[in-house]
């Protein structure tokens, strides 16, 4: 009835033609798996059709699964096995209810979305797989939340904190190939907590940039710089990465960490954090991100002719942060990729994968 | 240095201590994999335990094979295999801004992350797992955004819709036991589009509930109304998950249908909807709603007595829409679900999973 008063146009599709090939009704669960997957065949991008395909395919396994095994963990603890629910739809709607309010939780500060991904352990592993370990080459880190583009410039020698921000703590080592050439004028970015666990642009009335800056190395490849001794913290616990935490049983603390990041022209960007052996937190990391080669001995430096040819300025004692950093060219950390995959994936992977 | 100017407080954690078991430090893949599973055997409450060990288990898998088959797949083509990228940082950057949006589209009046888990058929799946097939009764289908609690109260053979809003169909049955015993003052409710493909809620300038209704089945568990025949149409498709099904070369339509909600004490509350034969989504609907039991066929009445007799106001030729509506005990839905576990997992089964 195109005269009914409030209608203007009819509901039209986006355009997409039905499916050439035809699909049984989903009347069971298997059906709707197997029809979901059918029509992903669609997908014009044959990357997006792959990745979306693996992804249907686990997803819709979790929630069959959740039955299954389950039902089959019962048998250790009872007989009556029969009275244990399936996923139900009351706790897919608390799921649903819980990724709504992720997204709403985001704002131009504050990306609740990543920080799921991070407690999950999805960072770390895309991370880890997109940059595989290297003979030699320095490690990657998560990059978190509090990089920011407006870090001071800092001078060889100079501090990235300003006065009271936390106890002294001087950064020295080179930036060297994998050869053990140095790179000159490599870019280094670098951040951190103060004393009281916050980073700059946690306090509601920063008003310039503190505990980071950007650096250059020398000719020889060497970088300094004065810092303060960055201390544990808490990722926002407000949110419902919060709440997911609470309910997981787990604590919401990354250990102490200074942060780095380096570019040079035909490297290979690293981002990284270094990590001081001690802290408590460092086996547990809420987000995932130690490597064993980024943890670091600070040396406790008690002289004060020490601390002042570094510019500490009362002279005091201070800890010393010694790490040489090893870039990878953009060719080596291409290989390093391709050959890591070469090297997983033997005859018989393949010949087991196929099968299952 | 706790007299740092703009610091008040020192980050604190949730208060959980860290694990008492140790956990070796996530330098590859695996053991990030591994570090997660391991966190995850502290959640207190053995439900969301068992829940968030299957989920994370698929999550890392689907992460690990995007890699895997892709280099697999691409054996079938090319012997350079070592060019294929894994899931790359860049792709899973685009998953949260993807997911961030999802979250953000969605208000009091518009659902995206439900939409979302309806076009990649979870939401079916969930409810076909909850709400197994039983000899008799009628099935479930999906519930949809578009039921409201406002509908008005309509009396045997009353009109749901206001005229003007479509071809005239005319509705009625009967409530039964799985006996056949009629179930008199059952609640139904029932809602439906109009002939442009819009559900009352979708008009800006809506004052009152139309195309839905409120009845009550007889002492012979009878009931009947005059409708309009619905007519197919998009989900939303100015968000995410509209961009999402383009990716997909899906097209966003569902079948015409008409919505019922059964309830009657005692009885597990039935959702459903009824699909006439014939329309061209019926095969891809976009939400994976349809089953083989639901499809029905409207017959063609064109029969002036008939249709007065009906209370269509012109005496109009109109379509006829007969569904005997079975619904299950509390008791039956419960041994039902139950039955199916049990049927479904056989001892051979479990030795297998066992093994995986």
């Amino acid at each position: 009835m195109s005269d009914a008063p409030q209608a203007q146009v009819k509901a039209t599709s986006n355009g997409i033609p039905v499916p050439s090939f035809d699909l049984p009704l989903p009347d069971r669960p298997d059906i709707i798996t197997a029809n979901v997957q059918k029509l992903t065949e669609l997908t014009p991008n044959p990357r997006h059709r792959f990745i979306f395909k693996a992804l249907l395919k686990h997803l819709h396994q979790f929630v069959n699964e959740t039955r299954r095994v389950y039902y089959l963990l019962n048998l250790q603890f009872s007989t009556d096995a029969t009275t244990i629910p399936s996923l139900t739809t009351d706790e897919w709607m608390a799921a649903i209810d819980f990724l709504t309010r992720i997204g709403q939780k985001c704002t131009p500060l504050r990306q609740e979305t990543i920080l799921l991904s991070d407690v999950l352990g999805v960072s770390a592993l895309v991370d880890s797989i997109n940059n595989p370990i290297a003979g030699g080459a320095t490690e990657n880190s998560v990059l978190g939340p509090f990089f920011t583009e407006d870090a001071a410039d800092v001078n060889f020698g100079e501090s990235i904190a300003s006065e009271g921000k936390g106890d002294y703590m001087y950064v020295e080592g080179r930036i060297l190939t994998t050869d053990g050439q140095p790179i000159p004028n490599a870019v280094i970015e670098t951040w951190e907590t103060d004393a009281d666990g916050f980073y700059d642009t946690q306090y509601a009335d920063r008003s310039h940039p503190d505990c980071r800056g950007r650096l250059r190395s020398d000719d020889d490849g060497k970088f300094g710089y004065r810092a303060v001794v960055p201390v544990a913290y808490p990722i926002p616990g407000d949110g419902p990465v919060g709440e997911l935490l609470l309910l997981l049983g787990r604590h919401n603390m990354r250990p102490n960490h200074l942060h780095m990041m380096v570019e040079a022209p035909g490297f290979h960007k690293l981002v990284t954090a270094f990590y001081p052996d001690g802290c408590d937190y460092l086996r547990s990391d809420c987000v995932f991100g130690v490597k064993k080669s980024l943890v670091v001995n600070l040396k406790d430096i008690v002289d004060d002719e020490e601390a002042r040819k570094r510019g500490f300025p009362h002279g005091d004692s201070f800890k010393l942060l010694q790490y040489d950093i090893v870039l990878l060219t953009e060719d080596q950390s291409a290989a390093m990729r391709a050959g890591i995959e070469e090297e997983r994936y033997t005859i018989s992977d393949i010949i087991k994968s196929t099968k299952s």
